[in-house]
């Protein structure tokens, strides 16, 4: 505690990425919740495939974020 | 918010069926919550392996649950 | 299996909107999955406290999710 | 998506502070992902009971991770 | 990790209860995973509010859990 | 009801380990809950990947939680 658990589409992110959201999400915790808890801090990512996300009832594939990114709709 | 969650059992269930599942769990939601609230309705699916789920402590394989769908004991 | 797990923030809706959650998903998981499934269909609401919720880092409480539903802006 | 979710002892941590983790974790994701992606970006804290979070199986109260903020053994 | 999370519906458990079965889940995944691991084994218990979990739709309060636990159909 | 769900890192256990989980997991719910409970006691098993997981920020591969098991610093 505390646990933080982080939920992404697969393929949208480079592992480079990922690592960086679990070292700077850690970063962020222990700045607010003091040094001596960040042994506690567990933060773990889990993909979800493409295609089982919707949002509005719209399924999303990777490329499709990665359009939401640029800025252009989905 | 609201976010919905389904947990399936792998290979129990079609790409189609699932895609589905998203959009009528969605269509459920919004007809209750008021269509307003469709953007902010997120549904996703994530698959659990087969012989990871145990129900009693019995492990399921998806023909298991094939079994069940035909209402033959799993 | 199926589990499903939906997330709300508190005080949006009503103890009667809720358990109409529960019965028309599960009634909606059940057309898909058929009949024999019901029985191991398993569907359960979760509260998050107002203001424990933020979408863009934008915290919500009930009030915000009420003018959304009205179409206000939240 | 992308959607974290932070679990936290209840009484640890102090509304503001809370208020800050959403804030921040948002921000450290949107710095990765691309500022496009903030309104998509999500963030909720659930609370789970004091007692009911053991570690090695030695349950823990508020005062629990209290004295381990301040480097006492808790 | 491990990490494991035990949902109840509230008050069907006492506190002692809940005390159990986070001391003794860890014991059974130390007896299988090594002593070693104690530390890094975490169990937590998250209550649904009574009314908000329902198998095959139909909603279950804490007394028809009791009933259930004495042979009687709930 | 109950549910129990058991997240650990792909590739550190063995297939007999997780079925042993599952069962004696649900064995020791039983024990508490009484045996009446056993078909509604349900336990699943969700790996998280290699480098998904961060303690205190630091990622782990399976090699590192073997090396721990061992009683070596991961």
């Amino acid at each position: 505690m505390p646990l933080i658990n982080v939920k992404l589409i697969e393929d949208v992110f480079t592992p480079e990425q990922k690592k960086q959201m679990i070292e700077k999400i850690t970063d962020t915790m222990v700045e607010i919740e003091g040094e001596n808890m960040r042994s506690v801090t567990w933060v773990f990512i889990e993909d979800v495939k493409q295609g089982d996300w919707g949002i509005g009832g719209k399924t999303l594939k990777a490329s499709d974020v990665h359009s939401l990114q640029k800025g252009q709709a989905a």
